[in-house]
């Protein structure tokens, strides 16, 4: 148990190495570090340290260590599934401050950053060599790619270029000892066990990052995206499927169900068709002609697949306009109600269809409204689920629906999360995605980097004894208690 | 230590649960799996066991783990690193007979396998699906998928496909106590610890495969190889870079210099270009527009980089040819020399020229020949090392100049394996590629899968006590001797 006295231990061990303007620990100060971008879940942390360098990120670890004080890592604070949300009894260690592009190599394509910097900015800084940085969350402007790395983040354009975890090639992590670790490398293969891949999305668990290698790619000449209006989501999931067989890999391939595209268009006026039951937005890019094929090759696919309206970007302008119904579909959500509840599930693109009339009776079920958008090309869903914290029983409703969805994303063969990560939102469904022994494996490798549990506690890997306990975990008014479950 | 006894019990334990078909302990029997590809380091097994049945694995799981007797899984044996190379004093568990295509699913595009079904099987199973496996080892007419997963093999299409890891999207896996767990999903991401990326290429050492679901692709309407020649192998690396800057991924993308085309030419009869000091394969594959488009693209920064010779590939038999040449690298080596050592390093492409030259000093160095064929687009160098065994010192001088280019590699940012792992072979150069801190992460996790040390034991992963004693390791004439070293 960690006391008040070991707190004031930490802040005079860390008197002469951390920089007194970098330690917060006035509640006003600290106060906007409560929570993610799951505000559903808050915490108020009893210091936050924004560490200027990694000499000081090892410095707060092994103090942390040795005073046996947990740490939770932050990046931006866009993450959506509180993951960053804080220890009651820890240390959050905010990255923001290490935000260097320490350098860019535009002959083997990469740049070197470090945790802080925000995702767009490696693409603006890489533009000048006409590269960019691919995975694009919805949050670009402000997340960061330690926050990124962090949840293996996504984005539209991850069916083609692929998730983070396919475009970080290293990454230099402080371990809980206080070493430096490095993993991944240039090459395609990296010898010996590929640990990169666990750390990226290993959500603070493993270590804290404290520079990454990352995949730059050549700036398309061109790119357009069609927009195709179909009568029924069904339809709408054919033609997706229809796409993919036909071997073509579009740059996007995005699904909004006709309540996710009124709930955008009166805020954006992306000029969708309000009619649809479903409309798609499938982009391709590359040269010219390949653009050109390409468009061709998809109008014809949708046409087959009873599209009752094709419309193709013919501008820059009119591509962007497209996109932004799409990626403002958030905040669009929190135009239309006082709350909203995003979720993240995935499932094989087959069940796309029975799984999203399911939550068409869910709605009835808990009496709360859903709108649907789906980066259909890869079977990931973002259910919005919208509802009013001040309205009796609807966090509680909305908490059910979100699990519930989750649950049936497992049962047809899917997963929990697709690309917001598993933080403490998802941890009860980690219980149903897995089995014993393989929790019990995720647990052994944790204790392989972390022996103390001190980073990130009680988040991802539920215990036994939490999945145990399922179904009775105590939230309240926002404000979650913390059971005495047994630290890993 | 593991006594005559332990086998015995072992088998009388086995023999109610294994048929005595599966069970080879005769000398003439055993022979045949003394030694994987990499026929350089040879080990009697004590026994060899062919299951039939994953039932069958859990038997044999089970009861070695309660004799305390080490496994090493195999494949078809083609393995170039010794991975598969028997333990003096554990059992050879070969997976050929579990070679069952368990489903093809053309709608999601995957096929559920069972670890002895050979690489090129599983297309051949999905042509009538239009679809195929993309990586394609050389050996793919016999290698296995299990072995391929446990090596994360590459091939000449993987810098546009990837790699096994990329290709491979769920393992069931019986753990080291019989249990049966599955991680990766079809999912595009997987919730918690991605532990899927670290089993592909574990090389056997955190659990047995006994089911696989992988990734299928639509077969390409068309493809086409640009055969391209050029005065020094700068100006063909300086290609190579010039190919990836314009944002063009060629379906692959091939260096081979003077020494190997020379080598190869006369055995078959490609139509190389034997003036030329370095030639480049240059394939694209796609839709009839896409092809004609990438190949006038990729011909342009050929020409424009000094090719003194371009030829295209006019018809399917005609590509097939250029590529026999490649493929046969390794038999034509075979042809020309009483031994070869394959070596398999990777490097960032832009050292390639300082790498190659740096290996033809070394050839003065160490008095052997050395012919390069390079998976130039990935960075993947596979220098042949011409030896013979029977002439006094030239296994050992093999050795060495494998070594010292190995850490050439490393030297260079690059690492000491792309896709043919670690095995037996690159073992003491982990210690080059790797910090203690790092090794001690790889051992944690061995360690989180296989407490009991009984997995593949031995292999990979160096011990400190390896480390330190690099240098001294004992090989007599093709038989390695196993120094008395801690278990991890």
């Amino acid at each position: 148990m960690v006391t008040a006295a070991d707190f004031n231990a930490l802040l005079q061990r860390l008197a002469g190495q951390i920089p007194a303007h970098c330690i917060l620990t006035r509640e006003e100060d600290t106060r906007p570090y409560e929570c993610d971008g799951l505000s559903l879940y808050r915490s108020l942390p009893p210091v936050v340290i924004l560490p200027e360098s990694e000499e000081q990120v090892i410095a707060v670890v092994r103090a942390c260590k040795a005073l046996n004080i947990p740490i939770v890592a932050r990046g931006a604070g866009t993450g959506l599934s509180g993951g960053a949300m804080p220890h009651p009894r820890g240390v959050l260690l905010g990255l923001a401050k290490l935000n260097r592009i320490v350098s860019i190599d535009p002959e083997s394509a990469t740049a070197v950053v470090e945790p802080g910097v925000r995702n767009l900015a490696i693409s603006e800084a890489a533009a000048a060599h006409g590269l960019y940085y691919a995975p694009d969350p919805s949050s670009q402007i402000a997340c960061s790619i330690g926050g990124n790395i962090a949840e293996n983040s996504g984005g539209v354009h991850c069916l083609k270029y692929g998730l983070t975890v396919h475009n970080v090639l290293r990454v230099r992590v402080v371990t809980i000892d206080g070493d430096i670790v490095e993993f991944g490398s240039e090459a395609p293969d990296s010898p010996g066990l590929d640990l990169l891949a666990a750390y990226i999305g290993s959500e603070g668990m493993l270590g804290i990052v404290t520079q990454a290698t990352v995949k730059l790619i050549p700036s398309p000449a061109c790119a357009r995206v069609i927009m195709a209006s179909f009568p029924s989501v069904e339809a709408a999931g054919d033609a997706v499927a229809n796409v993919i067989a036909e071997g073509i890999v579009p740059a996007g391939l995005e699904m909004m169900d006709k309540r996710a595209t009124h709930m955008v268009e009166p805020f954006v006026n992306a000029g969708y068709d309000l009619e649809a039951e479903a409309i798609l937005l499938c982009e391709s890019d590359g040269t010219l002609e390949e653009v050109e094929d390409e468009i061709r090759r998809m109008n014809d696919v949708f046409a087959k697949a009873g599209a009752t309206r094709l419309q193709v970007s013919n501008s820059e302008e009119e591509r962007l306009r497209f996109w932004a119904g799409r990626k403002n579909a958030f905040p669009a959500a929190g135009r239309v109600s006082p709350d909203y509840y995003c979720m993240d599930g995935t499932i094989p693109r087959r069940h796309l269809a029975r799984v999203l009339n399911a939550i068409v009776d869910m709605e009835e079920e808990y009496g709360l409204r859903c709108a649907n958008v789906f980066h259909a090309g890869d079977g990931n869903l973002h259910p919005l689920i919208l509802f009013d914290a001040n309205a009796p029983g609807e966090i509680e409703r909305a908490e059910q629906f979100g699990a519930a969805i989750l649950e049936l994303c497992v049962e047809v063969g899917g997963t929990v999360t697709g690309e917001h990560g598993v933080g403490i939102e998802k941890i009860n469904q980690m219980c149903v995605q897995f089995s014993r022994q393989e929790l019990d494996f995720f647990l052994a490798f944790k204790r392989g980097f972390d022996p103390y549990g001190l980073l990130n506690p009680e988040k991802v890997i539920p215990t036994l004894a939490r999945c145990a306990e399922y179904g009775r975990m105590h939230v309240h008014a926002g404000e979650l208690r913390f059971p005495d479950i047994p630290r890993f």
